[in-house]
């Protein structure tokens, strides 16, 4: 590979996805769902112009860890606490029935193997903080109450799916799913999600002791990523997917991170800041590059569009999807406004969605058609649920302010 | 490349590069030289625990079009205008004398072709800023007289050494060195020099207004570096090295620029200030991997340190390369301790002989015993000056003051 010709390779897929991003927000919708189709035209589906070379794989790779390290870096234990019981349910529902309901269509639906079936279940029960927080945070309701169900429910929608990816991806790489691989992979990530974090933490006190001495700039970016690097190695050689490894780091090193015991490790909160403000410039270059990659990966041409397969699968997914996310909010005490409207925030998929069906797509475990049944799934509810909520907002916005201010 | 190995082995680079760097900094020596000694050490030379694969080979040369965007960024036009002739008598003597003593140690000294004297002449001739500037900041002389002109000097060793790297590159890759090949790469250096800036700012005049109505996170981090890379590309189209990209694209950026028409484009320092911020860790990140790189690639086991030749060629290279930077101060009216010290100023090769050497050795030129020579010459004088120039300050320290007052 030649140096010139892997730079021209990079800044297409940079600029195409910052101008398919632009052009998605101009319509209201997601950002990474114009990533995702920059990498669509750019690939085998439309242009063909970009191969995925290695380089810029590992790159993206890169990319995902530090994307899921941004995630947890954004987590707020205490939050968890505060919305309480009310999140759990949301979060709790939301997350088995959409994985029973998947399972259900591939295994009985479809005829497929378990492990597939299994991947297809995990990969609903997704929820994408990103694009909830994002809409949330447009209509000014992210600290309503509703509004801190929905993210209490995200975040914690996001750890049970982390650790049933871990799951899913031992059953996939060892010896297929078994009581016993599964005892162990839990043993492990609990291991590693408890430990994890307080050793990142006891890192992070290194590092900040040297910042506040070394006369060399670019401490920082370096020993942080080396931090993310190192933690999702960790994670792989336990057992569990690299993106626990980033998430955990992540956690530790958030504003909001504070240890079970010991006051001496107590998170600062202009060291934090610090972190995240030389963190995001790399993060924001290398996330891209993993959304584009995906849609590289799929090679719309290789679809036999005329089976009905590919759409009866992804019509009966899509449904399992809405559904299993709309019943939790019924088994709160909420007024009826705000159950529609916590439902329709848990549905888009988004990146975790992605990152899932990625992941079984890469261990040869989803075929084609499969895989490009779930991202359509994954795009449809993550361009649509934004527009929903905006609709419900509007249209309750007068029994909800009630409900607000209650 | 499994994810994983890629990950530790990017870890264990970033890592290693920063204790030495660490280390290094507290020996009072500058970082540079621990960057590459921690290649020396995990590479062949020492553990050979690391081999220099495709992906890290690839992010060092983002890391190094991004130093060079760095120094460009630093760059200040109106400084060169300002120390004057002074500078301009400095750095001409500077740049052309190391070169002739560069060149006649190769050629005629130890009989190596001409291609090959003419790249140990180049590397002689660069100077750099990187370790002056530090060292005068650290002095708080950089806006003494002396500190201007032996910045100002720097900067234009910097730009004519550039343009020399362009040449030998030319040469290297085309057919040999002839004046009609020189001619045209000059005609073409020259041209990107002046269109290349001009365009890159119309493009960040762009960026920028793209800034103040985007609402995605993330537009400087992927542009900016986007332009980096196109550059670095347009420069090799148009047969220049990839560095010379860097340059121009951060000339054309940094808060001082000016362009000679239209005060349209003049520079805005906000925006100026924004990009640093945010290229700042990218810069940070990227750039240790080249210098590691530079160490792997050097197998101290290949060279027969028995051999006379290595001795006595960089004994005769470090005379050149030392004598060649004192003779320019003796040239301009300043007192004699001033000259001793821009003499002393000028000496450090650091990175830019590295780029050099570095280029040389991938393009073939150079063998491993004439790469290991220059490298040993780069690094002791970049080891060594920053001692000596603090030595002469505090021994001139008095009549420097009335001079800087005067």
């Amino acid at each position: 590979m030649q140096t010139h010709d892997f730079f021209l390779i990079l800044l297409i897929i940079l600029l195409t996805a910052r101008v398919f991003a632009e052009l998605a927000a101009r319509l209201k919708t997601p950002s990474v769902i114009g990533e995702l189709l920059a990498g669509v035209v750019l690939g085998p589906s439309l242009l063909g112009w970009i191969e995925p070379i290695e380089a810029i794989k590992l790159m993206a790779e890169i990319g995902i860890i530090l994307l899921l390290f941004e995630v947890g870096l954004g987590t707020d234990p205490r939050q968890l606490a505060r919305a309480g019981l009310k999140s759990l349910v949301v979060a709790l529902s939301g997350f088995s029935l959409p994985f029973l309901l998947g399972f259900s269509v591939g295994y009985w639906g479809f005829d497929l193997s378990l492990l597939v079936s299994l991947f297809i279940g995990g990969t609903l029960t997704a929820t994408s903080i990103g694009v909830t927080a994002r809409v949330l945070t447009d209509l000014k309701r992210q600290h309503a109450p509703e509004g801190q169900i929905i993210l209490g429910a995200a975040i914690l929608d996001d750890v049970m799916g982390v650790v049933l990816l871990a799951l899913l991806y031992e059953f996939s790489i060892g010896g297929g799913v078994t009581l016993g691989n599964a005892g162990k992979v839990i043993i492990f990530v609990v291991a590693f999600f408890f430990l994890a974090p307080m050793a990142a933490k006891l890192m992070s006190t290194i590092i900040k002791h040297i910042n506040s001495t070394t006369e060399i700039p670019g401490l920082i970016p370096t020993t942080i990523v080396s931090l993310v690097l190192f933690f999702a190695w960790l994670a792989h050689s336990m057992g569990a997917p690299e993106l626990l490894g980033g998430f955990a780091a992540g956690l530790a090193l958030s504003r909001r991170f504070f240890l079970p015991f010991g006051t001496a490790l107590h998170a600062d909160p202009s060291f934090a800041e610090c972190i995240e403000t030389e963190m995001k410039p790399i993060i924001h270059l290398f996330t891209p590059i993993f959304f584009v990659m995906v849609g590289l990966s799929l090679n719309l041409h290789e679809i036999d569009w005329s089976s009905p397969f590919i759409w009866a699968f992804s019509m009966a997914l899509m449904v399992a999807a809405v559904v299993g996310k709309l019943v939790g909010p019924w088994l709160i005490r909420e007024p009826r406004p705000t159950r529609w409207i916590i439902g329709a925030a848990m549905i888009p998929r988004g990146e975790v969605g992605l990152i899932f069906a990625e992941l079984g797509r890469e261990s040869g475990i989803l075929n084609n058609e499969i895989y490009a049944g779930m991202v359509i799934v994954i795009a449809i509810t993550t361009v649509l649920s934004p527009f929903v909520m905006k609709g419900l907002y509007s249209r309750f916005s007068h029994r909800l302010q009630t409900a607000a201010s209650a």
